[in-house]
């Protein structure tokens, strides 16, 4: 027996028998990829195909499949070679069915779902499942083990295979990008990894730019680009790319078989000099575009047209075999040439030889514990004690102080208590580079921005070793944070309010993933998704209308209620609370909406507790209640908030209306954790109605400062009682570069208009009322005379605080 | 005199006079940059600079500024010598303050807002105008002359320069993209431009990557990267990059005008070839890499620490003029480094030399008709009559149709209209890859997919004169759409509902911009933003859940209401009105909801312009009440539906119940204008009360089925009479690869659903209602057992239809 010679170095030998073997383990995967597409029943085709063994309705992608099997087969022996621990991430996650068959073939498919056996009643199942109500979805999804990447939405593999390797120096993440994916924005940002991937304490990240050509009816950039371009592309972006390209099965697994091997060798040599203590900088990783017909081994015409290597073999390329007998034998054919009964024993079992062509245990790609199967484990946050960060506030308001400085000190002692002496650790802060902007600045006490790029003097807090990952791009701050956590650690992505919409599809796609992992059962709960949406509509006043947009709390709000949640901490100490709640939280994604900027400070950490854990409350200080009232003495009217610059107008509404219409009975709530609005049944944070009575009452009209677009509370409410009397402002789409009090008064949200519509919505009308009214819009007279003088005239316009009303 | 020779051909020679002219110009921007930042008066700082001379709050950003201003000037030369149509694109946004000098400078600021004078006067209010409450805000906005790009949220420069050339041989876009932008995924993957623009009827971009080397608060990746490395990654893409680099103002000058020259003689020379005959394909395009320092010529340090050169320079190098007489010492000897008392007269004209170098009148970069000023012109679109593609439906229901195929026909022959004979025209279709998907294949018969790569055989209607862009990237899609309709052109971008939110971001800022050229007085409205959602949310059964998501009708709805609009025909006829309503109308974002598949239809075209232009209507057919009765009649409940699906399930419900409980009065109502629900005052279409009323009653409870999340009825009703009877149904986040039916019961919108509701919420307890609700739950009961069974015995999961019902 010959072997075939590898032609590259560091490849070894591929033998005949190991080459054939890999073959037939292919057409086994290939087989069942069809098999799942078509059939229903007679799953090894022991019986001549008739309609009845057809689905009634056929669904899913077979042009994508075989070469993804074939880079199954490679990779597994790749592993099975050098006991690489890898997972595969499979940007055409259309190709869920060929994912399918190699966790089938792996025997990980049986073990986590026992129903489908490794046997003839097993495979009915397997084949019967797929794309069938009640079954299985078609994409690479949660639902496949050792899937961390679904492939729906595109754009997003290169992101979750290098989340995935962050700070894991054993792991080796093969990526396949399709070339459609290539085209997105945020597949092609994401080509920028090498200048963020130490190869000291990070994994490595294997692209196999898969391209085959065609999208679902034309052709693709890259398809259709040469290989000479594509090259100068990545190499000019850290990465040093091989192409390896054919259409004869045998000869490009020999090709690209050498070229895994080759890669493998060249990432541990790199990784290896870094451990050895080599200057991590200049390091360009290895690459593979790998040029393959799109539906490989699959139909290569129907009805007369060119299939196989064209746009027409994307889905299903034969259509009408249930009607049709010759489409029909032309599936027989197709099916029957991949040999079933040759990998499938009379019982359905699959070969012993290629049953063993699957590396052991854990190492299998359907079974790596990086990838939330059951023996995932994720380590806790070792968070710090609150209150060393806890500022102290004496009072309500007696404190100005930046609202998220406190979190910044948090993370920084999180980010040392994480940390390994290589450099790595379990948790990381991703920002578009908007750390220090932001006011957490002093998490660069404890380690810098990443960056594998020359570092030039004069540079703060920038080297290879850092484990803040700032780089302009929502999509991949927010990419590289979804790998991390669905790999099992935690993390934080803080960034400008307006922003954060840029990643707002991202968003929805995770909590989708979320949402059906919980319902998997071998799947563990990943760290929650966090996002900090700092630098808000509010106080980008300097910044202009382009950068005030609360978007994504609408983005947000009506996704699965067992996975988000949107909180509005009014200060600093509550911010500290909700973080904390946030980071050992588990399965969900979190909104955390807080400025930056200099604000009032309300409460002491104790209160903040109390606040935070009951999700709202009701500040007795800052309304007229009497505090041992019966709870059936209503107000007259309910102030309510829902962030921090709405808190500051509804308390500035508040003393207004204490000092000039002290008879009214006004009560002052703040709502920390939104969903709570939400009727019961609807959300799992939903307070229950006797403690939502508690707060607004049954009855009463409640004016609402919200920090978003003020009609995002109807929606929450409504299954309450009685919600037309919610009257709520907020942000109505009205900004420029102005100050924070024109902002408010812009939007109606000042605290002049809240007082206004407090009075009008009173259940009585007090004494003093018409004068306060009065007053009111005086002020917001003089403010709009003063903003129109402005230009002629430029004083200080002045930024009304509380304090400033309350002296 | 001596001239400098520049160093590359066709650069013609600068000669010293011509380039001291240059810089002076340039030091007169560059000071007109800096005075926006700081002053309030004293604006040629002919008086020595006190405390009053600054305003009380410094906002702008410096850094990108001088290598703006750079650019300007040396395309005005350009545009002097050569007389070529220019816009100049500025993706550093920030740098406002240095557009706006570039405006002013060229006079066109004058003539646009005369109380802003050529004169001391006009200077005062200049400078203090900006970032200044009632004043302008301070990116480079719509209330720029000449802008059509806000730069605010970053990554769509080159996206929108490329809209503005498509159909436009004659313009040249200049686009300064910043290397913080560079970082972005739109931006990215719009350096894949020179696939898909054609030298023989587009016009040019000529990408300015200017790296400074900082963001906010750190080093970019390309500024760090080696020039070798750049050069790779454009030249991959299809340009010719030249670098330009240096800090010596005058060798920085006359080599980048060279590389203007070479540039712009290479872009000629390429569209010459190409009018003459010559194959497009294989054109690389002139690109400049241009290395400056961040806040040139500004302070090279403060206080001791480096400023020039670094993120410092990124907003107000100097922080506190106002209280620290050193800052302000030192802020004073920056201002006169530019020497104004040499660039503006005693009057405070600025000198003729100077004034002379802005182009003549159109030619200026501040005042091109393209660009949305008073001399902007819209072509209306040619519209066919739409009683040429409209459906026959003789009876609603009668027949069943891919609902967006006439509007394909549609397409078709406004593509066939516009068309010119050089391949360009005035109207686009936009899509990724899913023209055909989309079922608007038949525009494929007017034009081809658009690509300037290689055509292979087999391939089908692909080549460099088509006008449908398909590229997989929404990014691509919406920003070149926005680029194409800013310029005044036509245009849809037509996409999978779900994945349109990866767009989300550009349409919140497309509309921000649209909100703001309303209130410009010299902006003409351009043609709206049309987005059709397709391949929607219910009817993404095969593809599964990550594909079914309504998440940009919640994004879209709080925008402003001058602005956005939501519609949802029911059928093929409505959605041909739709269409021609959006297509027609100017300065909105118009969403169009409506499925591709076969669907009912209901409407004859008369009846669908009857219901589209009253937005939403009562079918009496399908409900019980009597046609004479009073308006005091009341229903016992009303079914209401938005979107097509939704009308499906709503007309079986009213099947039901008129066969089952024929004596309970039932009203249906249709939506298709969904801003019509918003309370009159809230929305240029909401409904008058009266009419409101004759639809929805002002007390009867309301079962409305929608398309999109079930909440987001609420916010909009909100303001209705009493809005607690409306109880919706919609996409409550449960989705999977399943059957079209499936789905429905998944969200509990189904037929037997709403029954269901609608029995408990009449205000009659109907004979017969029991036996109604037990044949519906049983139904429901039925189907989940089927679709448990399927698994087990996979007979043909059936699609009920209306019809099926009504047999």
């Amino acid at each position: 027996m010959t072997a075939v010679a590898a032609p590259t170095a560091g490849a070894g030998t591929y033998s005949d028998d190991e080459l054939a073997r890999d073959l037939r383990w292919w057409a086994a995967a290939n087989y069942l990829t069809a098999a799942q597409i078509y059939l229903q029943a007679n799953p090894l085709l022991r019986e001549p195909l008739t309609p009845d063994h057809i689905k009634p309705r056929l669904l899913g992608h077979w042009g994508t499949s075989p070469g993804l099997t074939m880079v199954y087969a490679l990779l597994n022996r790749l592993i099975r070679r050098t006991g690489q621990q890898t997972l595969l991430v499979v940007g055409p996650g259309h190709g869920g069915p060929a994912m399918l068959a190699g966790a089938y073939l792996d025997g990980t498919y049986s073990e986590v779902h026992p129903e489908v056996s490794q046997d003839l009643t097993g495979l009915v199942r397997f084949v019967r499942q797929f794309s069938t109500p009640g079954g299985v979805p078609s994409h690479a999804g949660v639902h496949i083990p050792g899937s961390i990447h679904e492939g729906g939405e595109l754009g997003y593999a290169l992101l979750h295979a290098a989340g995935a390797v962050f700070d894991d120096p054993d792991l080796l993440v093969a990526c396949v990008i399709g070339d459609g994916e290539a085209e997105t924005g945020p597949l092609a940002a994401s080509w920028r990894l090498p200048a963020f991937l130490n190869p000291r304490r990070d994994g490595a990240v294997l692209p196999i730019l898969h391209l085959n050509g065609y999208k679902i009816s034309g052709p693709t950039v890259l398809g259709r680009s040469p290989d000479e371009d594509i090259r100068g592309y990545l190499r000019g972006q850290g990465w040093d790319p091989v192409v390896v390209a054919g259409d004869v099965p045998a000869r490009v697994f020999v090709e690209l078989d050498a070229a895994l091997a080759t890669a493998h060798a060249r990432i541990r040599e790199v990784q290896d000099r870094a451990h050895a203590g080599a200057a991590p900088d200049g390091v360009r990783w290895p690459a593979i575009v790998l040029r393959t017909p799109k539906g490989w081994t699959g139909p290569r015409t129907v009805d007369g047209v060119p299939v196989e290597g064209t746009h027409r073999a994307h889905q299903v390329p034969l259509a009408r075999v249930r009607e049709d007998p010759e489409h029909r034998a032309q599936l027989a054919g197709w099916l029957h040439s991949y040999r079933p009964e040759e990998s499938f024993d009379e019982a359905g079992r699959l070969a012993p030889e290629l049953a063993a062509l699957a590396p052991s245990d854990d190492l299998r790609l359907s079974a790596s514990p990086r990838a939330g199967g059951p023996r995932f484990r994720v380590r806790p946050l070792p968070l710090p004690d609150l209150a060393d960060y806890a500022l102290a506030v004496p009072s309500p308001g007696a404190v100005r102080h930046e609202t998220t400085r406190p979190l910044g000190e948090l993370l920084r002692d999180v980010l040392t208590r994480t940390g390994r002496t290589d450099g790595g650790g379990d948790f990381r802060l991703f920002c578009p580079d908007e750390t220090n902007s932001n006011r957490l600045g002093a998490v660069f006490q404890a380690t810098d921005r990443c960056s594998m790029l020359p570092v030039q003097p004069g540079d703060e807090s920038i080297g290879p070793d850092g484990r803040v990952m700032e780089v302009l791009s929502e999509h991949l701050c927010e990419g590289w944070l979804e790998g991390y956590t669905l790999t099992g650690r935690h993390g934080l992505f803080a960034t400008y309010e307006a922003f954060a919409m840029v990643g707002a599809s991202m968003i929805v796609q995770h909590a989708k993933w979320l949402q059906q992992a919980a319902t998997e059962p071998d799947r563990s709960p990943v760290p929650s998704l966090n996002v900090l949406l700092t630098s808000t509509t509010w106080r980008n006043d300097h910044n202009g209308f382009s950068h005030q947009g609360p978007g994504l709390i609408d983005t947000v709000a009506p996704l699965s209620p067992d996975v988000v949640r949107i909180w509005f901490p009014p200060d600093a100490n509550s911010t500290l609370v909700v973080a904390e709640e946030c980071l050992r939280s588990r399965g969900r994604v979190n909104l955390i909406v807080v400025d930056k900027q200099q604000h009032l400070q309300y409460l002491d950490l104790e209160a903040a507790r109390t606040l935070v854990s009951s999700g709202a409350a009701v500040w007795e200080w800052a309304g007229t209640e009497e505090p041992d009232r019966n709870r059936s003495d209503l107000p007259d009217v309910v102030l309510a908030a829902a962030g921090d610059v709405p808190t500051l107008e509804v308390l500035a509404a508040a003393q207004l209306l204490r000092d000039h219409v002290p008879h009214l009975r006004i009560r002052v709530v703040d709502v920390v954790d939104l969903m709570g609005l939400l009727p019961p049944g609807e959300h799992p944070a939903a307070l229950d109605p006797e403690r939502f009575a508690d707060l607004f009452t049954d009855t009463v009209d409640v004016v609402f400062a919200f920090h978003g677009h003020p009609r995002a509370i109807h929606p929450l409410v409504h299954g309450r009682p009685d919600v037309d009397r919610f009257h709520v402002r907020g942000f109505t789409e009205h900004g420029t570069t102005t100050t924070p009090f024109d902002m408010v008064v812009l939007n109606r949200m000042s605290r002049y208009d809240l007082v206004l519509e407090a009075l009008r919505r009173s259940r009585r009308v007090p004494e003093g009322g018409d004068t306060l009214a009065r007053l009111c819009r005086e002020q917001l007279r003089r403010h709009r005379e003063h903003v129109v003088e402005a230009l002629e005239d430029l004083p200080e316009v002045r930024d009304w605080t509380w304090e400033a009303e309350q002296r």
